[in-house]
This record gives C-alpha cells, sequence and structure tokens, in this order.
C-alpha cells in the first residue's frame, strides 16, 4: 500500500502489454476516478468512449500515427461542445479533460495497469479519422486516447522535477532555459 | 494509509483554510508531483511561481475575480511557449500543464492539505493582471493558479460519475444530456 504521491511517481507512459483483457470492474473505476476530476463551474464537458471491440480497436490505432500500441483497451477522452461552458471560458473544457485523464492514468498504476496518453486534439489530422473511426458528432471533440492494459514493460518511479522551473513570488525573465523546442511532424 | 483512487475522490475544492503555512518541504513535493506528470513528446513546457510572500498574494488575490479565498500559499502553473512545441503540437502546453496541476491537487490532498485550481488562461481580462503582478514575460502564459493550504472546510469523498457520459466502441449521437451551457460572465 502506498500514497498517492508514490502513485504518482509510478506513472509512466507504458507501451507494451500483454494480452489479458481489462476486468469491467477496473474499467468502471478508472471511469469514476476520471469523473471526480475538477472542471471550470463544475461543468463537467467530458464524454468517455471505451473501446475494446478489436475491429474498432484497430481501426482507432492505425489511424494514429504515433500510437499503434498493442493495448486490450482504449479510452477516449472527449469534450462535449454543448456541455462546456459558452463565451470567453468555452475552451476550459481542455484543461477539464486533461484533469480527468490524468486522474485515469493514476487510477490506472493504482490498479498495476500500464497507461499511456496518446494526443489527439489539436492535431486536425489525427482528430479527423479518429471521429469518423469512433461516429463522433461534430460538436464533440476527442482530446486524447488513452490505451490500458497489463503492462509487459517496466519503468521506474520518477520525478523529472527540474529547480529551474521554479520560481519564488515572481517569475525572473533572465533566467536562460535549455531550449527543448521541437517541431511535432504533423500536417 | 489509502490507494492512490482514494485520494482522487478525496480530492475537493477547498476554499477555506486556516492560518497554517506550509512546510517547504510539502511545497518542494507539490511540484515534484507536478514534475512527474506526462506532457506531450516529453517537453515538459511548465514553470511553477511559488507565492507565500504577503503582499504579492494579496495582489494575486485581488486581480482574481472568483478567486479571492485566504490560503497561505497559491502556486501558479505557467507554460514557457519557448519550452513548448512548436508548430500544430504548440497547445499541447494546456494539457500538459493541466495534468501537472491535477497531479499538484492529488498530492496536496495526500499531505492532508486542501486546495482548489482557479483558472486563468484563456481569460484575457484575467491573465492580464496576473502576469503584470507576477512579472512574467510574453512568451510565458499562466494556466492557473492553485491555492493551498490546511483545510478550514471538510468535504465528502465523491466521484461525479454519470453513466450517461459512458460509451461503448462507439459514440451514440441519439443519447441526450441536459444542457448546461453556462456562460462566464468575464468581459
Amino acid at each position: 500500500m502506498k500514497n498517492a504521491i508514490d502513485y504518482i511517481y509510478q506513472r509512466r507512459s507504458i507501451r507494451k502489454f500483454n494480452n489479458k483483457s481489462v476486468e469491467s470492474e477496473k474499467i468502471n473505476l478508472l471511469i469514476k476516478a476520471a469523473m471526480a476530476a475538477p472542471s471550470a463551474c463544475n461543468q463537467q464537458p467530458w464524454e468517455f468512449i471505451v473501446v475494446s471491440d478489436k475491429e474498432v480497436l484497430n481501426d482507432l490505432k492505425s489511424s494514429l500515427y504515433s500510437g499503434n500500441y498493442n493495448a486490450p483497451l482504449a479510452i477516449v477522452v472527449c469534450g462535449n461542445m454543448k456541455l462546456a461552458l459558452s463565451g470567453p471560458g468555452k475552451d476550459y473544457w481542455i484543461q477539464d479533460c486533461s484533469a480527468a485523464a490524468e486522474n485515469m492514468l493514476i487510477a490506472a498504476t493504482d490498479l498495476s495497469l500500464g497507461s499511456v496518453w496518446i494526443g489527439v486534439y489539436p492535431i486536425a489530422s489525427i482528430i479527423k479519422p479518429v471521429k469518423k473511426i469512433l461516429n463522433i458528432p461534430e460538436y464533440v471533440i476527442p482530446l486524447g486516447v488513452i490505451y490500458i492494459g497489463y503492462p509487459e514493460e517496466k519503468k521506474e518511479a520518477r520525478t523529472q522535477y527540474n529547480k529551474k522551473r521554479v520560481y519564488k513570488n515572481k517569475y525572473d525573465p533572465d533566467r536562460k532555459h535549455r531550449a527543448r523546442k521541437k517541431n511535432l511532424k504533423y500536417t
């Protein structure tokens, strides 16, 4: 038995899975954890598509350039624009759904499952096929795909703590960071 | 001692705090938990401003219309555009920083602290004063302010699980949801 912070450190992106299915009780717990996340004005703008059907799952995997892993399960985290705030706060759905996704990753670790979060939104060329395969209407946006299964690889618990990213009371624009600028090769 | 999912349920938005300061060891653990989050292409585009100075904290609180609570500590989660991806994946910083923020909220619960996440980005009229008060340059964006302290209110652990938000294999556009559409009154 460990504390929450231990699970937060132990959550690593797992990309190799064995072929054991994820029990439906565990799937329910993952979704319950997701919906325990905070959301702006408690709007809960999220929806979840649990994909375990082999054909749909294979189609989904083929549509994700950088996300074709052998997981037996995918949970697609979506934002529903009919449930989201309107006006200037509309895009809070992204933060709300991201918090829900992170809860799911930590819960998966708690349940001895491995997981990896594959970004979908805002890359138009990934959103389009994902929506088509999953029958997602215009007003619902897939934020990301979480692959889940029993892990076939082990990774060390860790933080990527870097004290240069922490400021005391005010920002210091003179502090230099190593440039990490990378361009995602999507078109 | 509890499992991670218990802490996920126990994490509630706490808005009343007593006047006990948060120990620096705990602040470090919160930041370490934040930086254990996943990020797109492992870019880690995040920075954190730890605000405990009374004057700065009061200025910050006054600038947040819906976030003037009596917490002794605020941690401002920022995205640094020099560290973020460029190109179509640029906005993944929002998801990365949201995952980091959620880790911090769960870690706070683990450390017997209360917390509440106040949204800043993308509301221009909140971003502007926050940047001015904290000396944040043009290329850094405050995503949100996390207030932290020892709680003076108790809330039940819970999920807001709603089975109508869960789909099996494909989305069902015919399913009806109660409209929750609200408009944030920001200008």
